[in-house]
């Protein structure tokens, strides 16, 4: 069942954590996988500031694998638009080979 | 020594992790990267339900680099029919550009 | 505002996180993300061991995006020259396209 898809990463601060999953659910992608991290972006030093590996981590990183680039496109749309004026946040797309899931 | 290479990703159930870590082993992989995460799938949501972020990660991400692609389709196969029907998990295939390296 | 972009990835031990973080800052690169991780690699098994995925992690895995390809392998040259004889690691480039970002 190989099968080309979008891979959406979204990398934004932890506070949108529960926002954004419901923007993603919206949109009808049928999972996502969210990640802990720290960093530093272009807007502003994120709240981490010199990244402490082990202690905090005030972003956070999405993944939402999509067989149609229209949705991951959409949720992306909605994200940036909603929140990246206000919050330190990037969008980008990547082209994946789904080898095996449960649905996409 | 830039090569292309294919970079596996899996991402499943946190018990899996030794259970994966052997059959990466095996199948003469030089080496992993696994990281933890949260996130709900399309089989069902995974035990980590609403994401706290910051308390507890039910799931794993594996990152396998193979200078053959062969290598990577036969670990992502050994876990998609060892454990995909009972455990919610993807296995995708990204192709990269490795820059340096100890061995692929 | 669509635009390819190069992802660098870089793998590497979580000491040597603040020298990294240096690096990346020198080169020019407007941001970066950083993460933990645990796992295997083909120089030698990484502190982590049998990963405790839950317990600690020894490893960091660094994302850079950065709209030039040469800024992406000059991070890349400096951080396998001054550390990958004496630190496992592992840097490699993934083509990605951003939808949003504040600046790159």
């Amino acid at each position: 069942m190989t099968q080309t898809a979008a891979k959406l990463v979204i990398i934004t601060e932890k506070v949108l954590l529960k926002d954004i999953t419901k923007i993603i659910d919206a949109a009808g992608a049928t999972g996502y996988t969210v990640m802990a991290a720290g960093g530093k972006g272009s807007r502003n030093t994120r709240s981490s500031g010199q990244p402490a590996i082990s202690d905090t981590f005030s972003n956070i990183k999405f993944e939402v694998i999509t067989a149609s680039g229209d949705v991951a496109r959409e949720i992306a749309d909605k994200v940036a638009k909603r929140y990246f004026d206000n919050y330190s946040g990037i969008a980008y797309i990547d082209e994946i080979e789904v080898l095996y899931a449960h649905r996409l």
